[in-house]
């Protein structure tokens, strides 16, 4: 097992919960990263489903994830679907609801219906080793998390301030050579500087409210690219929308978020 | 009070629950039309929430709306926030649970941090007087809702299969003259057409697994002005995302959706 697996493992204790324990090696700042937090949740969502893949994954972000150490899952059926399976989960930790996540599950290797030509290609990104690892941005605050992932940066989006359009692309790996799988995508689509970065720097805190990630085939070996966009700020709402692909293009997942942006 | 108002008033009963009745007036063939099934549950959570707009509402739709008449409405506050309170609500119908949507609620007109010169421009689309109604397409099921709502397409993607995108834009408003709201933003995401009709024509039922409506700013009076597409379709599972603007050129929402396309 990999580290992302050994550190989101989780024990049934009956009556629908789960106990987990979270590592801070995943923090950004003082506050797990909330793909991280997440992703315990998403591994009891699929033991209810029994479903291989998740489809689609909404969480709400109630609290900040601040506390590493045991934490208490929740988690129930809503439907057993013959496509789509749906359930929701919770995180609890020192009697505090910390996130609550709903999804369908089902699996990616099924064909449930028509094809068509219709994909989005991936965007012209510079080789990961032409990348900027996300270490060297000034973002203002510890990322712990990168010992645990290799998250790089295309030269055209790394500079606070740098770019004319709210645009980030890069690559993203599991750092302990892991190959990534399903869950592993709903982490990568919250593990990179926010898109406004390139456009404006760092305006202060940017908490999500909600994150969807919906994914779409199973990913192959290898780097995962990225890219995220924020075309929509309005009174310190922001919507994000990333896509990822795999290392041989092929499309694997999308996201969309509602953040904030405190600049207060 | 308008068509849509009264159509999805809700009595409270207490213990977290009301009652609204369905009208069949808004049905897509013998089902009712997702957006306006999720009305009644999202009234109940601004009730709940005590907050003006919906920020982000995702739903999942669970079992076809398929009865007119007496509902049940479920919902329950999750956390009060500052900024947004989030809470969920469950949609039961002859003791079965048809829906069940979670959300953020807040009020647009708060500013709580950082503009910016990032917004989506309209695309643009020929005057609604110039439009295709949506009732003289061929989609071969009936359409009551359009005696509710009128929505008209541009003419470029009005027709099966003849356009070589998976992209519909139009308009659309109340038929009974009632200007918009950010409620009835949430349901005009969810009465036009599949992107995938100027595409690929009809191919089959397409039921939605989960919408989620992120609603930006409140509408100005007059026509909404939309636009949906499908770039993303694999295996009978495709990802239809949509924006909305107000009759000024404004945005005021953005949708994404997981549905199916089953051709069985």
């Amino acid at each position: 097992m990999g580290q992302f697996e050994d550190e989101t493992a989780i024990r049934r204790n009956g009556d629908g919960r789960w106990a987990t324990s979270l590592s801070a090696r995943w923090n950004i700042g003082e506050n797990a990263n909330g793909g991280y937090a997440t992703a315990g949740p998403l591994r009891a969502l699929l033991d209810v489903t029994e479903q291989p893949d998740p489809l689609s994954v909404t969480t709400h972000f109630l609290r900040p994830v601040d506390v590493a150490g045991p934490a208490v899952i929740a988690a129930e059926l809503v439907k057993r679907g013959r496509v789509a399976s749906v359930a929701r989960a919770s995180l609890e930790i020192e009697g505090r609801e910390r996130l609550t996540t709903i999804g369908a599950f089902g699996d990616l290797d099924s064909d449930v219906g028509a094809d068509g030509a219709v994909e989005l290609d991936p965007p012209d990104v510079a080789p990961p080793e032409a990348c900027v690892p996300r270490a060297e941005l000034h973002q203002g605050v510890d990322l712990p998390i990168l010992d645990r992932l290799d998250v790089v940066l295309d030269p055209a989006c790394a500079r606070a301030g740098g770019s004319d359009r709210a645009v980030v692309t890069g690559w993203v790996r599991l750092a302990d050579g892991t190959e990534p799988t399903t869950p592993a995508l709903t982490l990568f689509a919250d593990v990179f500087p926010p898109a406004l970065y390139p456009l404006m720097g760092r305006v202060g805190w940017m908490p999500t409210i909600e994150l969807t990630v919906h994914v779409r085939r199973r990913p192959a070996a290898g780097w995962i690219l990225a890219r995220f966009e924020c075309d929509d700020l309005d009174g310190g709402r922001m919507i994000e929308t990333g896509s990822l692909w795999d290392s041989t293009g092929t499309l694997v997942a999308r996201s969309r978020q509602l953040g904030l942006v405190l600049t207060g």
